[in-house]
């Protein structure tokens, strides 16, 4: 009766854990969202596979469906893994599912991931944080609630780099808040499908980048640290 | 001819990436700093290990020494690891490293890793991102360059969790300074060898951590993502 939280990490079926596959090897139950490649589900043969993530046409599972199944799971199995991509607390509603088990008396254990907001820059030779160039960086969700009346995120982030996730419905939108506090011409770098092979970069600035045709999932990446990377490539 | 920069997650040797793991496998030679657990070296059986980290009572290598093992290595071998905590390009120079490579005309490949800054609060059970109390969070260096005459970090970040690595030798200066943006009864949590079996975890606010006896290395949170980590645990 304990439910593992597990990081699938950004795409790259190499890039889970070993602590992960671990948990995925001894689970009964396997609770899983979209992920970026499904092929990480084959470390946890034999055990059985719950999709949550969102269908084509279909109703998807509200949050608090998905923790009444999590609670179901855990009381009638040993091991239950709820796996979701990158780091199970980085925007991924971990923290709800937490505080759901717990309070059904269900252990809770868990396992970081390779967060594709670290992981997909640095697998393109990209560095968040560089000497003399950035020595902080923020990382923030470019897709807030939209059911919420107040908006939440106010972009005058004071770190040197800016890494937005899930940031391409509304990019324009959070750019233009952006340039309210940064240069227009500060360099971004989009990275489409980070770590798969189908990977796509693309740079520019602050106010030409949207005149790209992007397509989530993508990662967006604000600062000068996007020089060094166009340094190193050039 | 090609240097692996290579991220070995944030210390329980389990937090490791297949990805890192296989490229351990094929390194002639490993380069490593101070990690918090070397038994992740075992991966590479076989190969030369060159240590460029600190040791008590001697000269430890200037990053400019560092870069030029790396290009001699790279060089003589046919792969060569570069091992570093965490992320190589959280705090880790490993952009300056990749463009010293580079230079030279060696090839490079990325590994990233679990950032200590996420993969701790994550393994303890604390969210970093929490529905309607953090949607963005800021990671920054604690210890900056002292070798600096201008201070680069400025500490009004609007993130709603701010993640502080390194950040014990500099702790009192530096929650001063939140202090001028936060509320001093902030929330603060502050994880000594996060993922480790010796691991601590002590909980204050801006105004009362520093009365804590911390020693590094130590994660500092600050945020109210702190309570949802006190509630999940009471």
């Amino acid at each position: 009766m304990v439910v593992y939280l597990v990081g699938a990490g950004p795409g790259d079926p190499e890039l889970i854990t070993l602590k992960a596959v671990n948990a995925l090897k001894k689970a009964d139950v396997v609770v899983y969202d979209r992920l970026a490649n499904e092929e990480i589900l084959k470390h946890a043969e034999g055990a059985e596979f719950i999709y949550v993530g969102k269908k084509a046409g279909e109703h998807y599972k509200s949050q608090e469906e998905i923790n009444q199944i999590l609670v179901d799971e855990g009381k009638k199995h040993d091991v239950v893994v709820r796996l979701k991509g990158g780091d199970p607390f980085v925007f991924g509603r971990g923290g709800e599912e937490m505080l759901a088990l717990l309070e059904e008396g269900i252990g809770v254990e868990f396992v970081p991931g390779v967060t594709s907001a670290i992981g997909v820059p640095t697998s393109a030779g990209l560095p968040v944080t560089h000497r003399g160039v950035a020595t902080s960086f923020t990382i923030v969700t470019g897709h807030e609630d939209p059911t919420k009346s107040k908006k939440q995120v106010k972009w005058n982030f004071n770190a040197d780099t800016i890494i937005i996730l899930m940031g391409i419905g509304m990019l324009e939108e959070n750019v233009k808040e952006i340039m309210k506090y940064k240069d227009p011409k500060t360099p971004v770098c989009v990275i489409e499908k980070g770590t798969l092979s189908d990977q796509r970069i693309i740079t520019g600035t602050l106010e030409d980048i949207t005149q790209n045709n992007i397509k989530p999932p993508a990662l967006v990446i604000v600062g000068h640290v996007v020089d060094v990377f166009k340094k190193a490539r050039s």
